[in-house]
Parts: C-alpha cells; structure tokens; sequence
C-alpha cells in the first residue's frame, strides 16, 4: 500500500457549502413550466369495500385540471414483493391513508379545495389491525390472493439441530418486539412527473434504488422501463423509507391526465401519516449454550406486520431471522417467520434492516447468558464471534474482521468489564433513585447484498475530466445524504491525482449514470467505491499515456499540476474530456435454493458500550456514555465516518427510549415532531467516543468497508443491556420508554448485589 | 462505401414534437428558487460623458434586490476582439440603448419600475452616426485607445496585380452596399445567472459557441473560465446573433449582487432595439478580365460599421475581403477594409458572415461581364471556378466540388441560359408593366475555419448507450435550432446500430460535453460529425468484441436486437453503460503571418437561378420561381436539407427585397415585426426546386459538407441580377425595395432588346 494523500483525511463535505447556505435543490425547490400541485384523496377508514368515487364537484374548482380515481386508470397491480400496489386504491381501501383519489390543480390550495370536494362511498369491513390476529381464522381478509392474511414467510434451517439442543447446557428463550419507527428525514416525501407526448415520462424521485424503482413504476404504468427517465435530485435523508415509492406515481398518472408536469409534496403531517415505517416485529427466540459459554443451536420465530401492502418488509424479515449467523456461530439453527397483512400503513426497510431488530433480542439474551454462565460479557461474545477468513452456516465469507480488537478497544475505553454490577458512578443530581449501568453489544452488517437484482452485483462509475480541469463523477448510487459525495471525491482525488474539491458528484440520473443496485445494503462505499477507484485508475491511465507521448513541458506531480494537465489532454483531443470507466465485479454469490452462498463481499463489525442512568422513581433513561469502536476496514474520511456513528448513536437511541409511531384504529396518532420526538443534542451524552480499528478489507476499496447501518444495530441492545445492569430489569419492548420501564421495576425485586444510591 | 441505413433518408427531427407541442423549454420557461428578473436602464443619447448615475431612488422600490451601475463594478474592459466591452458603461455612453445601469428586481414589473427610476445626467457629445464619416478628422472620438475610430482593419494581397491588371481586356468596377439584417430568430435573447457562494457562476445562455464565450466572460467577470459552467438550454434561432453577448454578463454581476439567480429576457421590441445586426459594409469591387471571360484580377475596398463596441464584425470583414478567392480563381488580388466605430448599435455575424455580402457585388459585377463580353453566365462562372483538387490563391484547398454539376443543373432545371434576356413569362396579371427575368449566382462556404480557437481545430463526441437501449450524444456544438440533433442521430444510429430517434442529443453543459469550437462558420454537421462517427464506432466496436465474448444467444444484428444488445452489455460491466469517444482532427492550417493556409477541410458549394417579376410601376418585386441546386457532399438528410435551403432562400429573399434595420439619430425605428417585416409564406414562390448533386467529401462524415451558410450567400445577388434581366436596372444597394428599384427604374433607359408585355 503505498502512501495516501487523500483517503484517510477528514475532508471537508464537498457538498456541504450549498446545504448550508441553503442553495441546495430539493423537491420541493423546484419548478419547471406548466407545474401543477398534486393532493391525494385518502381513505378515513382502515378497511372497506369502495362502492363510488364521485370526483365531479371537485371537477369544477377553478385551477384543477385532473382529478383521478381507479376507475380512471387501467386495472393494474404491481408491487416490489407483491401483485398489492395499485396508484390508486380499486375495489377496496385497506388502511386509513390508502390513495383512493388524486388532484392535479394550479395550486396547492386549488388541489385541496377539490380533493375536500372528492366524494367516497365507502361501505365499512371489519379491520385487522394486529399481526397476531390477522392470521386467525376468524380474521377479515384484506387480499383475494393472499387468504389468511399472511403477505410474505420465509424459513431457513441450517445444520443438526437436535444436536445441538442435545449438547447445549442451558437454553434461554424469550420473546422480544421491536417496533413503529418513523424515519423522520429532514425532507418529507417529494416528487415531479413529466408526461411528454411520446408516451415516456421524466420521474424526478428521491428513490435511492432508481434502477430498480424504475422497473416497478414501468410495470405500474404500462411502459417499458425505458420510457421512463429517472432523475434523483439531492435527497434530504431517507433511511430506507424512499426506496420505492407510490407517490412518482400518483403524479405520473396526474401528469398523463392532465398534460402538465405534476409535482407532489408532502407536508410532514401527511408523511409521517402515511409514514411506512420501520416494520413492527415478534421475535422469539431461543439459543442453547454450553457451560464454556459456546452456542450451539439457534431457533428464531419471527411475526411482522406488512400493514395494507408490501413495500421492502420481506427482504427484512429475512434479514432478521437469519443474518445474525454471520455475527456468531450457532452451528445449528432454525428460523421461519411471517409478515402479517393488516389494515395499517405499509411499514419498510428502514437502516439496520431486520438486523438491528434481531439483535436487540439476541444481544440481551447472550448478555443473560453471559451472567449466569457468571462469563464476561466480553468473553461469551468473543468465544462466539465468526472471525476473517472463517465461512459461517450459510456460506457467508468472512473476509476482513477486527471484532475481536474492537471488543478489547471498547472494553478498554468504556471500563465495562470492570464496570458492570458495580452500579458504580450514580449521577450527582439529587434525584432519589438514580441508578447506573453499563451495557455491551455488538453488531455486524452487509456491504451489499448480492440478491437485489437478479441481472448482477457489483457497480459501475464513470469519471470525465474536462479540460477546465472539473471531474464529474458518475455512479448509480445516490447520495442520500450520508456524505458519500465526499468519500467518492476522495477515491477520485487519490486514484486520479486532483483534489476532492475539484470532483463534483452528478446527480443520478437514468439518462446519465451507469445502471445500479442501487445505495442499499450499506453497500454505496465499498461497491460503488471499488467501481470509482478503477475509473479513477483508468482515467489516470489514460491521462499519464498522452503525457508521455505529448511533447509539451515536463507538469509538476501533484494537483497543482492537474489542470494544466487536463488542458493539454483535451487540446490534444480536440476537446474530449478525459474519461474514465471502471467495474467492480465483487466476488458475491447468489444464495442457492437453499439460501447458501455469500452474498456480501464485506462485513462491518461494531462493538459498543452504552452507559446509562435510570430514574427508578420514573423510568426516564438517560444515555450519560457511549463508546463505539468499529472496523469498517480503512476509515476513508475519518470526519463523516464520525458523523455517521454519531448519527446511528442518536437514531439508535431515539428507537430504544422516545420513538414511537402510535396508531388508533389505524390512524397514526403522533404525525408530527412535538408528539413524535426524536432525539436532539441535549438527549445524547457529552463525549460520545467513536473510534475505529482500522483492518484492511481485501474486497473493499482502499480497503474500505461498510458503516452506515453496523452503527445503528447494536445501539438499542447495548442501552438494554446497560438498563439492565443499572436496574435489574430487563426490558425486552420497544421503546424503553418511562412508562413501560417503570411498570417493569415494580414488578421487580430491587436489583441483586446492588445498592441503590441516593444523593 | 457499404450500404446506408439511415445516412441519405429523409427522417423526421428527432426533437420537433416537443418543439410542436411546446414543451421544449427556453430561457423564458425556466425558473430556479429566489429567481430574480433583470431590467437594463439604457442610454437614451448616442454619444455623450456620464457625469452620475443616481440609483438611489431605484433601490427603494419595493422587491427591488439590486441596482448596479458601472459605479459598483470594477473597472474592467474585454471583448472578444477589442477592449471595448464593458458589463455597464463606464465614462461614457456611446450608443442610443447603451447599457448604464441594471436592475434585479423580484418582479419584471418591479424591475421596469425602479430601472424607470434611475436617474442619469449625462453631457451630450456629438456623435458619430455614418461609417464613411467616422474616420475623417472631425469626427468625433468614441474610444480613446482606438482614434480615427477605425475599430479594426484587414489588408491582404496576393499574386502579381500589376501584371493582372496588364492582362485585362475588361475591368469593371462598382459600388455595393448591404444593410443592416436583424437576425430575427424567433426567440428573444435571453440568459440565467446564478452566482454560488464559492465564487463560481452558472450561466444559462443560448450561446452556439460556449467554449469561446466562456473565455470572454471569464475575463469580464474576473474569474477562471473553470469557475464558470455554461449550459445552453433549447436556442430558438440564431443565425449568429448569440456568438458572445452582454446580456449574460449584467446577469451575472446582479446575481453575484443580489446573492438570487438572475434571469434577463428580453421582449422583442428590446432585442431588436438593440438588435446588434448584420454589419453593413460598403464594397468597392473592382475585376479585371480577359475578353475570354477568364479573370485576371481583383482589388476590393470594404468599409463597414462596427457600431459602438466589436463584437464578431472583425471575422466578418476578413470574410468580406478574401473568401471569394477560393470559389474564383482570380490569380491575383489585393483587398483591404476596415471597420469603423459609430455611435450605432454594435453589429455581428450573421449567416452568410461576409461572404453573402460579398458576392451580392461580385455575382452582380460577373454577369454584366457575360453580357458586355456575350458570353453565358453559367459559361463565364465554369471558366473561372476553382475546381475539386485544387488550391487556391491563398492556400485553400478544395477537397471537392461538384460546383460544375451544380452549374449544368440549375441551368437545366430553371432555363436561365435560354430565358435569360428573353423578357418571356411576363406576370398573368393585369398590371400594366410587369417584367419577368432570370439571375443566376453561385456561392460557396466553408466548413469550419481553423483560426476561431488558437488551441485546436476539430471536435470530439461522446456516446453513452445505456442499457435500457436510449442513447444519448455528447457534443460541444449547440444545435441551435437547424437541426443538427437530428443529423447527429442519424450518424450514431448509422455506425452504432440504433435507429435514430434512440438517440438524443444531450444539451451542451461544460460540465458534461467535450470542449468545443463550436456551432459556427458551418462547421457542425462536417466536424462534429466526424466526431460523432468516430465515437459511434468506437462504441459499436467495444458492444462488438464484448458480444463477441459473451457466450449468451446471438442476437439479430439491426436495430431491433439493439436494445438487448445494450442490456447485456449493462448487466456484463455491472451497470455501465457502453460509451464511445470520437475525435476528428481535420487537415487544416492555421493562415500564417501572410494569411496563407487551408483553413477548412471541406467546402459546399451552390448555384441558384431567381426568377423576378418586377412591377415597374411600384417598383415591388415578387420573386416567381426558385431553383437551388446544391453540393453539400453526402446529404445526411434530405429533408432538413431541403429546409435548411428554403429557409436561406426566404432569408435572403427577406435581404434583398424587405429587410432594413433603420436608424434615426442612432435609435432602431423599427423594432418589431411590424415595421420590419421579415417573409412570410406568401413571399416565396411556389414549387422552389432544390435539389443536391452529391459528391462525397473525403474529409466530412459520410462525404458531407456544410449547407447552411453557402444557402443564403448566392440569393440577393441572384435576385439582383434577375431584377436587371427583367428591368435592364442593376441595383447595387441592399435592400432592393420597391422605392429604391423605382428610382432607379425612373433613371434608367428601357431596357435593351426588351419588349415591355403589357396584359
């Protein structure tokens, strides 16, 4: 490895200037000729048979020139996971939201007079509004095609199970839910649509999958995929919520009614209305020990809630039942589960994908392992872990892992060890009833996942630099936020000798960049990443050849120089700027039909420690410490790595003590920032420590492996486990909210070998 | 030569139904957040000191966000060919519609209301408002670093003229002059600005030459060309008007002022007010000949009005003075002109660019030849062309003609050599003095001129062929309205394999295109065709060895498997698109210190026959019949030929006979298309016959030449000489109204050998 000069700096955001200075152009910034605004027509009941849409009052409001409903569109279901997406609801509505009609109008206020105007002749169904109900006999059915009310399963056994029970010394097994989460993004829900008269559309869309977004809205449409251009414009946050979206399509169809490009916003009521959340999930599980501490079975059962229509929960549903296997080895395991339709929001992937989720439950039980076992909590997971170079149950590779070092960094700087039952360090105010406790857990994730398309894995980049001595980068991977503009820059800077600065990452945009996966999957920096280093190579390439054969004078190594360098390539080519391409083609598998094979060419591992102190008088939790130690192989921007850490932390934490997405009778009752609270600076402790065991990761580039979703899915049992060391309580519901802690202490006996401080 | 499958056919403008549907989007549709309008306050006198501009009054109107005069901006001059651009006048004004001061205001109103505000005070000088008179020594002085006014000059001989003109058994001399032509595009200038924070600018401007505009405004906005991008939206017309213009520059410094996007369009009474048309010029023209028709020399005195600051008049002059020489062997020359300053509008390029000018004299001077020496008009023309494979005076090298077939054909078609002075076909008409007649001029044009950049000559291309099956073309020359996209198309879908509406051409951004010379002396079609065939190849090769490598099904070959083609290309490189680059390198030389060299590698040539019948009661001239044959090498596409023709044809008919910018005390008088009538349908004859006779260039893409300008540069002088077949009256001045040609009829005798036909 030769020295790096940009890799490994804490670059400043190349695109943080214009966020700041407010210059940045979202959805709702922009204007094109002709616009017309978009409201949507929602159902008010959870479940009911449509018997008429009368849409002509709304007709006659002056400035509207569409109003739609299913009875104006052809008969089509479509969907990522299920024939259970229609643009606008037909026959029935399923959840209080469902889209039954929509407005095109010459302004918002135009477009809501008339949607007020629409008229719904809605005969009322029983609703289902529970995932354990909606599987019984006595349920109402939401989908034809779907009886019994289950959307999507999946199953995975691995190994002698019965063997291994038959060895283990001591089986725990509990049940554990997770739940609602609003992914709260600065941006709420926006889109454009153009219609043109050549029957193709321009789909301006936050979508961070537009390859794959794009064969949905073409099925949905009725077009070929190329007829559809997508455009992705900055994204203010997503999380996994704008994955694939109705709302492109709403306005698609408004678009084709009314001739006129339509553009829908949503205020934040609405978004966080409709919402699709985080999926609700059951877990039960149950893992086998033996008295050293080593697993040796797993059996996981699974119940989410899909809610009226499948958006991404399937994928992590399977994610939860079967991904921790390449955390630990359990050498025997089984999982199955199920998501529930129920009249509800649709609920979808949101960062940590079923893993987080898992976890909260496995990290507490391996906890309570640990202390009956009378093990370090250290130790258990140590003797466990699934170590770099090792092939886990499904035949996931593991090919770079500093978890055991992390595991020492964290116990090192957090004191955990030491700490642990001590219910030392109770906080000073004069509070009767503090206690202290701190929690360990540990996580892992994907850089990628080779299922998502079936046609390839891997990505794509393409690098032009123009004689001004400007890159522009190309990808398919979005920017959604999280920095990746930067990293890229970098990657382009080392491989290509300018600076970040001069590397402008190109908004995604189907006409422009290369086809993607898409920025899912934790996998924008080590694939995409892979992809820009080798067109920054080949562009140098490229670039040292015409020097060579130029006969100019000799350029100074070194960005200074790059420009003139740059100048002289195009003059000599009459204007072509140099260009750049590169592949990255991961050695990933397609999991077999029985699901084996390694579908991630990287695994991130993360150790944590959280430090809390709990009000018993209350049941208020307030995070006062937290050590994060990562190997997400080379850190190549130390500061935004941070920033993402940090911003896990917070998301983290946010999901194990205030967040909540509350329904009644299936309205969501908490739509808004004061009702639906999520954490703000006063909320996290001072002098989080982030650091970083930096390993080289032989698939990644630069060395370089994922982050963005390892960091969240140990937060939530990490302050678990530290509530319970604090109190002897071990709460196994999200959130840990006051109310629900202080009900779990009166049931409990005061804490064990622990004296309640008072101050 | 293989066969072709869509070079040669006559397909539809890849981009007209969204020009017919109007949904393409110019300047005056586009809007960006917190866009500001832009108002200029101009001078109301032609010549005079600014003493103060008081802005005061102005910045108080309500929404008004910036008022700027040249107090505000550093001191500052530049232009593409003299220091005499300012973004506002400082120091003095020197035209009526001098730009002093600027307004951005939130509203076009509020503009209009605080630019009516501003105060000037202003010492009256007296002003310069004739060409001829500029340069005598009482005039008075407009720049101080150019005194006599004389803005720019050109000088040029070659050959021995002494012996020339010793060898000439006729020699004529005359005086032509030709006028002021608004460009008349059907879309008003107008330009964006947006100023970022880190000091760069994006620019929104209908250029069709953004590389070298850049430049320009770099220096004027005292940044780096690389700290501005320039995107050229959709250019509703032309015809050299929007090489470099101001109007880009106020935009800009208002935007840098107001820190708010800035957009400036101007109505169209404004555009033309301002106008900057086509420079007139004063010809004294003056051949020699052998009484076999064969020319042995030429001397030429050109005189034309800069107005009151060069914009691209300079090209225009050199035009004016020596191109003639590579369409007649005259064997020696010797020309000289200059530009002076006026206290006029500025004047520039317009199609044709000199050359048309030009031969509205010579063509005019050739055929009086014929008749004093009786000799044909098409016999005198072959025995002094300059032929395919030769060189010329001043180096030019003519790679192919088909100028004699042209000659053979246009004669067939239209009869002129029997019709002519034949006085037959006199009008149906009951008008008593109708006189029909037949003229006959030829022209040529280049295709590209080495000397526009000093760093290189030639073009580049890029395809990006996705694998959804869309192409989309990069190049650096706009299309600006004629049809270049669709040209461009039809190269790519020839050698990529695609049909051509797969292609678009994308809109030059010099962030995204090569650098480019750009869309002027007719050189796309020759140059960036090139390219553009290079790159088609370049791709169609790499989409050939990988399928050659693939091991899926073959796929049949034509545009039909193209599509699949594409697809698994994408899912072969991970997502990356197939892209190819082209560079075309042409043979030309820069002129040396004396002006010799091949500066274009292709030249077009055309002959035109006009037939007139003229009033001679009025004066008013109707052209009757039409014939434009043509060689333009390969046409690519008859169609937009053909329209490219007929639109030279109603443009120079509108020149000859229509079109006058006129000015009083240095104001345009008639600024709108009321006053100044440009042809409508009802002005062109029926049945125009244009037809190709097509060679193939060896040095354009597929054998093709240019077209656009050699249209227009042969029309008023073959109006002009079918007028005197028909009167026996040679007009000598531009434009042949009917007030004019009635003068001229009352001075003149009956004319020879004429019956007047009376009905």
């Amino acid at each position: 490895m030769s020295a790096r000069r940009w890799v490994g700096q804490p670059v400043p955001q190349t695109d943080i200037d214009a966020k700041l200075a407010g210059a940045t152009r979202y959805i709702a910034d922009l204007t094109v000729p002709r616009m017309l605004h978009a409201v949507i027509v929602r159902s008010p009941i959870s479940h009911g048979v449509i018997r008429h849409v009368d849409t002509s009052r709304a007709r006659q409001v002056p400035g509207v020139h569409a109003v739609l409903s299913a009875a104006d569109l052809p008969d089509r279901r479509f969907g990522p996971y299920g024939e259970d997406w229609e643009v606008l609801a037909s026959g029935k509505v399923r959840y209080r939201g469902d889209e039954v009609a929509a407005v095109a109008a010459e302004s918002v206020a135009a477009a809501r007079e008339a949607a007020a105007l629409v008229t719904l002749d809605l005969d009322e169904l029983p609703a289902v509004l529970d995932a354990h109900h909606a599987t019984e006999p006595d349920a109402a059915q939401i989908w034809e095609h779907r009886p019994g009310n289950v959307a999507n399963a999946f199953e995975i056994a691995r190994g002698d199970l019965d063997a291994g029970w038959a060895q283990a010394d001591l089986v725990l097994e509990d049940t554990f839910t997770t739940n609602r989460i609003y992914h709260a993004y600065l941006e709420p829900v926006g889109v454009m649509a153009e219609h043109h008269d050549n029957g193709s559309f321009t789909l301006t869309v936050p979508t961070h999958i537009p390859y794959k977004a794009r064969l949905t809205y073409a099925r949905a449409l009725g077009v070929r995929p190329q007829q559809i251009r997508i455009v992705v414009p900055p994204v203010g946050g997503s999380f996994g919520a704008k994955y694939e979206m109705l709302e492109p399509l709403v306005a698609a169809v408004l678009a084709r009614a009314s001739r006129r490009p339509v553009r829908l916003v949503y205020d934040r009521e609405e978004d966080a209305s409709i919402a699709r959340p985080r999926p609700p999930f059951w877990f039960r599980h149950r893992i086998g020990l033996r008295d050293d501490g080593r697993f040796v079975a797993r059996e996981t059962r699974v119940i989410g809630t899909a809610g009226a229509r499948l958006f991404w929960s399937p994928s992590v549903l399977a994610t939860a039942i079967h991904r921790v296997d390449s955390l630990y080895h359990f050498h025997a395991m089984a999982g199955s589960g199920h998501l529930a339709y129920t009249n509800e929001p649709p609920t979808t992937a949101m960062r940590g994908f079923g893993n987080a989720e898992s976890l909260f439950g496995v990290e507490q039980l391996i906890d309570e392992a640990a202390e009956r076992l009378d093990l370090d909590p250290v130790e258990i997971r140590r003797r466990n872990i699934v170590r770099e170079g090792e092939t886990t149950l499904h035949g996931w590779h593991i090919s770079s892992s500093q978890l055991p070092a992390c595991l020492d960094r964290v116990a090192e700087l957090s004191g955990v060890r030491e700490r642990r039952g001590a219910g030392e360090g109770a906080g000073e105010r004069g509070t009767t009833g503090l206690r202290r406790g701190v929690g360990l857990a540990v996580a892992h994730h994907v850089s990628g996942y080779r299922p998502i398309l079936a046609d390839y894995d891997g990505s794509a980049a393409i690098i032009r630099a123009g004689g001004d001595g400007r890159v522009t980068l190309f990808v398919g991977e979005p920017d959604i936020g999280q920095g990746q503009a930067t990293v890229f820059a970098q990657i382009v800077a080392e491989g290509l000798g300018c600076r970040p600065e001069d590397v402008a990452l190109h908004g995604v945009d189907s006409a422009l960049s290369p086809d993607a996966v898409g920025t899912l999957a934790s996998r924008a920096t080590t694939l995409a990443g892979n992809a820009v280093e080798a067109a920054a190579a080949d562009a140098r390439a490229k670039l040292d050849r015409f020097l060579e054969a130029d006969q100019g004078e000799p350029i100074d190594a070194g960005p200074d120089g790059f420009a003139e360098e740059l100048r002289r390539y195009a003059v000599g080519h009459c204007g072509l700027p140099l260009l750049g391409e590169g592949v990255h083609r991961p050695p990933t598998q397609m999991p077999n039909a029985e699901k084996y094979g390694n579908p991630s060419s990287a695994y991130p591992f993360a150790a944590h420690v959280a430090e809390v102190e709990v009000d018993t008088a209350t049941g208020q939790v307030r995070v006062v410490g937290y050590w994060a130690v990562h190997d997400s192989g080379t850190i190549i921007n130390p500061s935004t790595a941070r920033g993402q850490v940090l911003g896990a932390i917070a998301q983290g934490l946010g999901w194990a003590l205030m967040e909540d997405v509350t329904l009644d009778a299936g309205a969501v009752t908490n739509p808004n920032f004061l009702d639906y609270r999520i954490p703000g600076a006063g909320d996290l402790p001072d002098g989080v420590v982030v650091e970083f065991v930096e390993g080289e990761e032989p698939n990644g580039p630069h060395g370089a492996k994922s982050l963005a979703e390892a960091a969240i899915n140990p937060v939530t049992a990490a302050i678990a486990n530290a509530i319970h060391d604090a109190t002897g309580v071990r709460c196994r519901d999200l959130p840990m909210a006051p109310e629900r802690l202080w009900g779990l202490l009166q049931q409990a006996p005061a804490p064990r070998d622990r004296e309640e401080v008072t101050v």
